[in-house]
């Protein structure tokens, strides 16, 4: 297996950002400070899990009782009519994600979103699958339809298509008539949908609405605490299978991949979930996101340049005509101390777009913004 | 993928044995009580991980600090000289070695002993890859020639042999000579060595040789935090690779199988390696698994039960002649509220076989002892 082909340009600036100081915008999380009501809710958490002996192996699917408040979570939120034996409590949404592709995608194909997620093209390989790139704007019944007669050309089933609403890097969200048509292809061609929704608590405009609320045979559902908590060392996600038979399964794959997740961190899930703790302070992070996204659509206006602004999620995603962002970021990294995420690694031409996040204090986001467009009008005159 | 076929008897005894109270001795964890002293240090750790603000994604290898930690400890006590970018945190030992089976013996066969520990079929088969026996007492370079060469006659190779040492479930210990002619195979017949050393600091008698000690370029090392800490539920293990190119390669595979492990979870194995928190207590458990030791020991002596008293690890393994261990463990748990591991799992030929669990408390485990030769004598007249 051909390892480099797995890096991205993003990993690298990932690596190299690590070195000094930068404002660092290419990043995948909430960088925002919890407020301290939060933290100390967190520390008694840890504590008392400690002292309540939850330290040992966890039943390779989860706690009981996670899964307990996840299916309520689920029913509340999501509209998801799941039991708790069908959920599995996994390490983050990337395992969540990797179990599915590896044992029902293997030497098939998978269709994700042109653009998505940098990260899909290696988690699906890595997993002994393939990748099929489908137009965000056109994913539906169409273009499913040729991206299955693409795959077939090769030989291969199209066993899973991915959704991710709302979207990274677009912020573009899914409306239910556009799922309605996804969940038919699936179901009239024996696909499984894969229906990441770790963004589900960043919508900006609109509701969000879960593909397995409306029909749940043919999809699996991914969650995370990673973003709603700002928690992306938990390493906490859960997976909602189709049924309880898959999930079984799947829950066999997991204990022979890594037992199940730590002890600690599911406890800390079950506090967080059930006591809702992101209505402390998730109002304020959604404010300042838009706020962070009107900020930079002005400076986009001013230089003529055409984007969608995101209707969910945590980024904005626009192009820098005339740059190649692979270059641009290194030299916005070098000069000006600022990491975005490359454009290039998210599809098949988005060369001169940059992702940059937005869930970032408005003072940093703004001082980062300006930086980026002082090289872009050094570079690219317009 | 027949996923039935990764569920071992003794998961089915470990999902029983949750549904009442019972005296668990099939399980593969201390389960003594923390010393104050260490518990009050764990829970230090976690909010100093949460003041620190380790909670993010860390690097997908582990944190830098805790790297160099445990290439300091693998100098000091295994005798082998590893930088920290030879080192990759896992999510325990099972993350540890299914990465290493899943990458590096794909479709081919891989070598454990037998009896052996009886998930590694399990983790090995989900990986991709299958299984070959070889007697543990004759574990050398003749019987692994033999093992090579059944690999070959089903048109695959022989990637991997597993060594396990201090053994899990006989409590053997390999000495140096016999290690020597393992590494002599592996170089002679470019075959890695996967040596779980998850039990290295459970030592009854004579000394614990790391195989990476006397050659690395062929050995993968896997160790846990899990037994020496009594924190299987932490879910922190790590791998030493035998080069930096071949740890890069598994960290890309990691990043994308579940990114990297909890970071409150990586603070707590800094604290416990640095610390050398296991000073507290080891001496302790060592002694108290000696004594539970010597007093099954006379018991089996006393029905004329011929077997081989460990010399490491936290386990007994011996015969219960003209019982069948599954119909044994069932009735056992079902009537004496007691559950043992069950001997057909670990291999070929062990269906008379239990294991049953030292690190427990001496009370506990001679109540679990006195009921299970009180079933063994009502069943098994002698």
């Amino acid at each position: 297996m051909d390892f480099d082909k797995f890096v991205t340009k993003t990993d690298r600036i990932t690596a190299r950002s690590r070195r000094f100081e930068c404002i660092r915008l290419h990043l995948g999380e909430p960088t925002f400070e919890f407020p301290s009501v939060v933290k100390e809710k967190l520390k008694e958490a840890l504590v008392e899990a400690l002292d309540k002996g939850v330290t040992r192996y966890t039943p390779p699917a989860g706690l009981v009782e996670l899964r307990e408040v996840i299916a309520d979570k689920l029913w509340e939120k999501n509209g998801i009519d799941a039991d708790s034996r069908e959920i599995i409590v996994t390490a983050g949404g990337t395992a969540a994600l990797s179990l599915v592709f590896r044992f029902f995608a293997k030497d098939s194909f998978v269709a994700i979103p042109d653009p998505g997620w940098f990260a899909y093209p290696s988690i699906i390989r890595v997993s002994g699958a393939d990748v099929i790139y489908v137009p965000e704007q056109e994913y539906g019944y169409e273009a499913l339809l040729r991206a299955r007669e693409e795959a077939r050309k090769h030989d291969k089933e199209l066993r899973i298509v991915v959704i991710n609403s709302p979207s990274n890097p677009t912020g573009y969200v899914f409306n239910k008539e556009q799922l309605k048509e996804i969940i038919d292809f699936a179901e009239d061609y024996s696909v499984y949908i894969v229906s990441d929704e770790v963004y589900e608590d960043f919508i900006l405009r609109g509701e969000n609405v879960s593909p397995a609320s409306l029909s749940r045979e043919h999809v699996f559902s991914v969650y995370s605490l990673s973003k709603t908590y700002g928690l992306t060392g938990l390493r906490i996600g859960y997976l909602v299978a189709p049924d309880r038979e898959i999930a079984r399964k799947l829950t066999i794959a997991q204990l022979h991949t890594y037992v199940c997740t730590t002890s600690f961190a599911q406890y800390v899930a079950l506090v967080c979930i059930r006591e809702h703790i992101e209505k402390e302070y998730i109002d304020q992070w959604l404010k300042t996101i838009r706020d962070n996204i009107n900020y930079i659509d002005e400076l986009l206006i001013r230089r003529n340049i055409k984007w969608r602004k995101p209707i969910g999620g945590i980024y904005v995603w626009f192009p820098l005509p005339n740059v190649d962002s692979w270059e641009f970021a290194l030299k916005l990294l070098e000069e000006k101390r600022v990491s975005v995420a490359v454009g290039e690694d998210f599809g098949t031409k988005w060369n001169e777009y940059v992702r940059v996040l937005t869930a970032a204090d408005a003072q940093v986001f703004r001082e980062g913004v300006k930086r980026i467009f002082e090289l872009y009008d050094e570079i690219a005159p317009h």
